[in-house]
């Protein structure tokens, strides 16, 4: 199988640039690439294997497995030492200042390609990455949009199947199989290795505001005391709100959009919150461009919440998240964040989440999720299920 | 939300005390433990924070996320730095000699966690800690008896999922839909950053010997190159097997059993491989008791494939897997592995699948996976769906 195509190549190559650029602005010779999510970006493809990118050209690529690939750069190796003879033969010194991903390979790796290497210095190149990989090439945007449609699509059709008596449960394995015939891939990517999740949240009731130990915008006590998140196992009852957030992969890139449904109407204190997480949004989306420092937004949105008295219950209540975006891509947690201390400006083609929700007692979570792209003049919204909670 | 409770501190006692067995033999003061794995072992549960363990006495526990733990020894941080304060607040000494999860933390972790203790020593425990869950408490082995057990249930109903002219991927969703139902908590917690799949897999016909990038026994082409794994939208033919493997997580602890399925009746030699499949089960049950080699088992399987001239579709044919079979619980991949190299002897209450499997050419896997725990004088096998070729 041939590791890419010369059309494919054109994409890649972007990207190497892109990357290139910044190493350059570092003095930094040669990346080291080994995560899948970093592959993902460098070759299109998952491999076991390492990227080797030096500051200028094209990447050598080696490759433990699969055992079938084919194209130019690529050397088949067992061990991550060997990179080191395959140098040597073609007569490539190794690299002075050597980019690691610090902050996602483990101690025992970086210890172990610092000792294949022997650079004079290793630079943690995690946020350099991350950053790069924050501002999407059109091929990418182009990716992200589709599972975009393809999840609003199955948004769409997710009232069909409430049935009155149902459990979270049950209805949360229902989306999930909905989501999957529609070609969610089912794998969900998060950056930082302590966050989990299956395919996405559904929360019922109280049950939204149940803290939980990961750092998403709400959490719920999940079904096992081994993952703490989502569904609890309550009942879809009256006059509770059912806030659906499943996660949009459909091409690699993950669209990220949360609706609200109810059983039977939701109080007016709730669908007031529910108005207000649309203004924030429109608010956000409207001043959300390039040159926009991520904290203006943040700011933004708890004055809104503020000036309608609802920061008390603004992103939870007993637990509350502190951010109210962030970037999406191949993780679902991209950069940048769009909270409160984050001074970084936003820039053509981020493709970020916004979240503004509301945790109203006796109801549960209300407000919407939408994913955007950043145009010269706003935010261009590419998730497009209906917006309104919707009664099942 | 009591972090746990006198009972549960009886069982999470006897890991402790494990733990610190092996700590007193390697001169190791403080173990401090951050991976959800070794959380879920340590605790019980899943938090945001760290647990401080001693080589003597109960751990402190220090809590990012949730907000709402009590308990004996819990304190609340927001960031690691804030544990030194805590222990010079309490007069504890900073530990001399540290474990950390080298393999499992990133490198930014370890050098700020090393800032934090400035210890004369830290020490790389990732395999102490897999060393010391490989062999299960009683309260574990129950654990993972009863995922074994709903696992074996649900596998009973594969066969009613089936119609006519279903694809691979129709067929892995209505299998997921079915475990979920059952209780399935979904994640496939995986050792090895790199290692990745949803559920588990489905593989038809020639899918299973597509070479993937990860290192399980089989492979499979998967829906997208950005999950190269498992299914490939293939429709389930006349002839072809299907051979399925969806993990079993029905309790945090982990079941791995495969089953083989048919559309129509397989070649002869098909059959005959999958007899030899379960003839190698047989043996390498009734030989693996404590004392022996991990490595007997890999040798005496490849004994009995050559025997029966099947060594070449052994474990795959493009791309062969290197062990059959490996250990299970928090992880899929737990310690240990059963393959060519492994000196390590059995011990009771290790927890093992075994997965002799083959390729055979024109029709696709055969062979069969069960779960076991090595008891005094065998291994016990706790998973139970029926274990000949089931035709759909």
């Amino acid at each position: 199988m041939l590791l890419y195509t010369q059309s494919r190549k054109k994409e890649l190559s972007i990207r190497w640039r892109k990357i290139q650029e910044k190493m350059k602005e570092e003095n930094i010779e040669v990346s080291l690439i080994s995560t899948n999510t970093n592959l993902l970006y460098t070759l299109g493809c998952i491999i076991s294997g390492y990227v080797y990118l030096p500051q200028e050209g094209d990447p050598l690529v080696f490759v433990k497995r699969p055992v079938d690939l084919e194209g130019e750069n690529v050397f088949y190796i067992r061990k991550v030492e060997q990179i080191a003879e395959v140098l040597v033969e073609k007569n490539i010194s190794s690299p002075r200042v050597l980019l690691l991903e610090g902050d996602e390979i483990s101690y025992s790796e970086w210890m172990r390609y610092e000792k294949v290497f022997f650079p004079r210095q290793i630079v943690n190149g995690t946020n350099l990455l991350r950053k790069v990989r924050s501002v999407k090439t059109d091929y990418e945007v182009a990716e992200l949009t589709e599972s975009a449609k393809l999840q609003s699509y199955a948004y769409k059709e997710i009232p069909l199947l409430y049935r009155p008596g149902m459990s979270d449960h049950e209805f949360t394995i229902e989306i999930e199989r909905l989501f999957r015939l529609r070609g969610n891939l089912g794998i969900f990517r998060i950056f930082g290795s302590s966050m989990e999740a299956f395919m996405g949240t559904v929360l019922v009731g109280e049950n939204a505001s149940e803290p939980s130990p990961y750092d998403f915008a709400l959490g719920g006590k999940g079904m096992h005391h081994s993952l703490p998140i989502g569904h609890s196992g309550a009942l879809l009852e009256q006059g509770k709100s059912v806030m659906v957030d499943i996660n949009g992969n459909f091409t690699g890139y993950i669209a990220d959009q949360s609706r609200t449904f109810s059983v039977g109407e939701l109080t007016e204190e709730a669908c007031y919150a529910h108005q207000v997480s649309l203004e924030i949004q429109q608010t956000l989306a409207e001043m959300g461009k390039p040159g926009v420092p991520c904290q203006d937004l943040y700011q933004k949105s708890l004055q809104i919440a503020e000036r309608h008295n609802l920061q008390d219950c603004f992103m939870g209540t007993k637990q509350k998240a502190k951010f109210v975006g962030h970037g999406v891509g191949l993780v679902i947690n991209e950069l940048p964040v769009i909270c409160d201390k984050n001074t970084e400006l936003l820039a053509e083609n981020m493709t970020i989440a916004l979240e503004p929700k509301f945790i109203i007692p006796g109801v549960g979570a209300v407000g919407t999720e939408n994913t955007f792209v950043v145009r010269e003049n706003r935010m261009e919204q590419i998730t497009f299920a209906p917006e309104e909670i919707i009664e099942l």
